[in-house]
């Protein structure tokens, strides 16, 4: 008679949880991997959904047909609502509970308003795919009110588009939409002239891309002009309406204001009453568990820890797959009666791409920037998309938008409540 | 000085209304083309959204950009709401008018329930991508809460789909969710055996596609039962709700149903006062124009005209092409003083695609099913496709399902209320 295996519980299917998934492989574990949605989302590559140059179902894979060939783990789409760490169990909407043995929690983050929830519906974020069809909409169907516009005034707030925020999420936006208003559209439409959108990336701080050494900063500054995007400094945004902006001393007019400025941790410190930081992530032990509960992780987005050089460890991809791999390496170790040394991250580099020909690449000693650093980006961003028919799908949409300004995913859908109507 | 050219206003950009502006490339006119979405659909392959075979993108093109060549057509995104024929002028949502000298309305159809609109919460239909991004999401999320579901009758009703009408839709959405359940998903769940899913397909009438001869009907039959789906004729559904459907004297618990029954056209006749049939449908004339207004053309589905054969032209994508040919060509000649011999349909031929390898196809004397309808089918599909970026990638979607099983676009999106909030 065999034992009952170890129970592990992963909440969240991004990419902390499914490499926790994977580096399981061959343990004598069973796996419940739980997420609120059907798809693993490649994060990185959102902003061009939302830019119409991909589409939703190139950066999305469903995580059970990821899963197929692995008997041992059950795919659950659920929502987690809280953990009963005395139980050993979590709670999922409905009321069901799911007993473990382990858990891992990498339930990520959301965009954050900073105490300004209120601005939300006048500058959404971008983290999910809704996000990304929401903005999609939104700038697709700004410039064809623009067209049907006849006040110049007007005319122009549909024409203004700014990005709050010059992370590499604000700074690939404003490319992106740059790209998209001066290179993509002008021949489409009759009566405005796209040449003269306005992209205004507005940030608080002294410069954009704030976590690459300065040179690559200034660097991404003068492309940013070079694509006609307006970069302000220094001025933080003070309110957000649905006729525009206002920053420092000036009030903006604009229909699109696109929110890339912070994150909030999703609720996982709540639920086990754990130590935060001001952005609800929690503060986790050099092992990646929870203070005061040995047999539950978190890693991702979700969570706060310093990396090697006493700074905190970035909300990037590579940063969360290093802790579900060493999350799934203890497990294993744990399961054999040893340990490991605590968890010590490794930052291969930052990468930001602004538009065509035009990326940052930080190794740290090797720094790239322009044509270069721009096929680095994309060679890297394809090879780590998952599977050959994506790879090949996403490689002729970037084909298709640099040698014939076509953008296969300019759909505007679930947009004005009449359209999806039944007649009349 | 140049005279002002001759205004032809055209509503809608399904496949009647751009083969207009397609034929009328060249003509001394100027051409306004509305449209309350923003892009062209392909709806012969709408279905296979549905069932997350293809992506939404794959089979929608921006319809500014399929006109960015034609400076003379200005593409206008905008709700019609009625017709001034004194006046000669469209009038838009938001109050705006736009003048014409010659009206085209190729404002297509909406599934219609007979006088049971409130079936279509629990049984919606599939016309535009919404449509087939709900009920993907909604066959999707019929699964995963099987897999969540311990209770055996619940969990058969989840398993249960319901497509209602036996026409070219009906049959190939019965073909393609059969195939979804017993080929792509088994290896993927792990508390529910995907083949024991049912799909029944409910007719009211005598036999599966009705528009094709008997013994292709018979075949169609076959296949599909050989696919896994039971076929039900002669009884008419006489409710549906959200546990299921009854229809004859049974009551089938199912939670997915779907609407592939009846449609009703555009308010197009309403708009004119002109003569229309039960479905709503504009009798016109046979120089294609309104009856009483001569310069007022009405085609595709949201007409009702006879062939030469004397039955009704039926509501295909060849049907609405043709009769935007003729449009243009009868403007061309009448601006030259000339005029042209009455609309002739000529019916080219009948396409139904069951499954892999399953498709039926009626020529008048030639009639192919099977394997080399199969073939036919698909690469008149891909033909009719526009753009090569769109004809590779659904090549290369078929490729991978049929290979590999792995439906790319199985995407659960918009959905669940909380999952698209922002935290908590």
């Amino acid at each position: 008679m065999t034992a009952t295996p170890h129970r592990v519980v992963i909440v969240g299917a991004g990419f902390g949880g499914l490499e926790t998934v994977y580096r399981l492989a061959g343990a004598p574990v069973s796996v419940t991997l739980v997420d609120r949605r059907n798809h693993h989302l490649f994060q990185p590559l959102l902003y061009q959904v939302a830019t119409a140059a991909l589409a939703t179902s190139e950066i999305a894979w469903p995580i059970r047909y990821l899963l197929r060939g692995r008997p041992e783990v059950t795919t659950l789409l659920a929502t987690v609502t809280g953990v009963d760490a005395e139980k050993r169990c979590v709670t999922l909407d409905g009321g069901d509970t799911l007993p473990y043995d382990t858990l891992v929690l990498a339930t990520g983050a959301r965009h954050a308003y900073f105490g300004h929830d209120e601005w939300e519906p006048f500058a959404p974020g971008l983290k999910t795919l809704e996000d990304a069809t929401t903005l999609r909409r939104r700038i697709l169907i700004a410039f064809e009110d623009a067209e049907r516009e006849s006040d110049p005034q007007r005319r122009a707030a549909l024409l203004t588009f700014v990005i709050i925020g010059a992370g590499p999420t604000g700074v690939e936006l404003a490319g992106t939409i740059a790209e998209l208003a001066h290179d993509t559209l002008p021949p489409d439409f009759r009566n405005i002239d796209t040449h003269k959108a306005r992209v205004v990336l507005i940030e608080a701080g002294s410069r954009v891309l704030a976590g690459f050494p300065d040179e690559l900063s200034a660097y991404a500054q003068r492309s940013l002009e070079s694509l006609g995007v307006e970069v302000a400094f220094g001025q933080p945004v003070t309110d957000c309406t649905a006729d525009g902006v206002v920053y420092g001393d000036k009030r903006l007019e604009a229909k699109t204001i696109i929110w890339a400025a912070g994150v909030r941790a999703s609720p996982a410190a709540e639920w086990l009453g754990a130590p935060a930081d001001r952005a609800g992530r929690v503060s986790i032990l050099p092992d990646l568990t929870v203070p005061g509960h040995p047999d539950v992780f978190a890693i991702g987005d979700t969570v706060t820890i310093n990396g090697p050089d006493g700074s905190p460890i970035p909300g990037i991809a590579p940063a969360a797959k290093q802790q579900g791999r060493y999350v799934a390496n203890l497990i294993k170790a744990r399961l054999r009666g040893e340990t490991l040394a605590p968890f010590i991250y490794k930052h291969a580099g930052s990468l930001a791409q602004i538009g065509r020909r035009l990326a940052v690449i930080d190794f740290g000693r090797v720094k790239l920037r322009g044509g270069l650093a721009w096929w680095v980006w994309g060679v890297a961003h394809i090879y780590f998309l998952i599977g050959l028919r994506n790879r090949l799908s996403v490689a002729m949409s970037w084909l298709w938008i640099y040698t014939r300004q076509q953008r296969g995913a300019r759909l505007i859908t679930q947009g004005r409540a009449k359209v999806s109507n039944y007649w009349p």
